[in-house]
């Protein structure tokens, strides 16, 4: 079944299954799910990422662990939990990754502009600043080197595109350590 | 302690503790480590990349799953062994990842050209050519998207830059799939 509430743009399309290996019964949304429960399963036990770019959440109502899926196949709870301290193996609420800028600031973009982590040691961010500028980015810091560990999915449309505190990225592992930052993909 | 054997050249240097969390005892490599326990200690437990991109390996020789190193902290296994079907709590050895051909090839570089995976899809890669053009560049495919699971490194120094079957891409894993590519950060 394709779920589409909201708004839909067909910029983005997710196809999840309830069990491993794109097994069970198949549910395809094109827009926010705030929870699984909501369309009768648990969680997500494998997805595959059709168009656009997602945030995975280990919650409903996009709460708990994030996690940023592009386009490809995830079989399995390991292809998207990464190499945490504690493993996710479920995924209970997803959303489109926007790369444009909604509203009034529709079309304008953004670049990047981070406190970079210390280059060969690992750091903690008190603050992080994402000013919006020429081009409209989305951005996925990682905890480790290698974009290993735990995800932070930052957003030009959060307040002032500012970070000021490791509280705000919204993800529940807040560890502040950041040791890789690039790009998410559409 | 610091090991130099073979050719050092300043530009890789890697400390490694046998404790995770940066605790125990200390080794520094500036070159390769065939096997920890030459060195006195059983694995690594946590490591810092100071300089240059590293390839740590699960067994000694240079055997096992492969794990490539770049710059920063890796204070713990779930660090560097991504989210892999099994873990890997152990590296024996090491080795740098030369960005420069090396012999009659030095100076010259190589550019990639891949058989790119279908995008949205994963997919078997039967081989994988790399061939030598303008630039060097060393490469890491994962298994899942954005860079998650199994990794493989690819260097051009290979016979003739390419790898005709996935025996050859000379990890213990060999699943074949790959869903994201990269270059090795120095």
């Amino acid at each position: 079944m394709t779920h589409r509430c909201k708004r839909s743009s067909g910029l983005w399309k997710i196809a999840v299954w309830d069990e491993p290996f794109f097994q069970g019964k198949k549910h395809e949304f094109t827009t926010d799910c705030y929870s699984t429960l909501d369309h009768g399963f648990s969680t997500v036990r494998s997805c595959r990422i059709e168009s656009g770019a997602w945030a995975g959440f280990e919650h409903c109502g996009f709460q708990g662990q994030q996690f940023v899926l592009e386009r490809g196949d995830y079989p399995c709870w390991e292809a998207w939990s990464g190499s945490n301290a504690y493993h996710v193996e479920r995924m209970c609420s997803f959303r489109p990754i926007a790369t444009q800028h909604r509203g009034t600031r529709r079309g304008r973009g953004c670049s990047g502009s981070f406190w970079h982590p210390q280059r060969g040691g690992s750091m903690v961010l008190p603050a992080l600043s994402h000013r919006r500028s020429l081009l409209c980015r989305r951005w996925v810091c990682s905890q480790y080197p290698g974009y290993r560990g735990f995800q932070y999915l930052l957003e030009s449309d959060s307040p002032a595109g500012e970070y000021k505190h490791v509280r705000e990225w919204g993800s529940h592992a807040q560890t502040g350590q950041v040791q890789s930052i690039r790009r998410v993909q559409q």
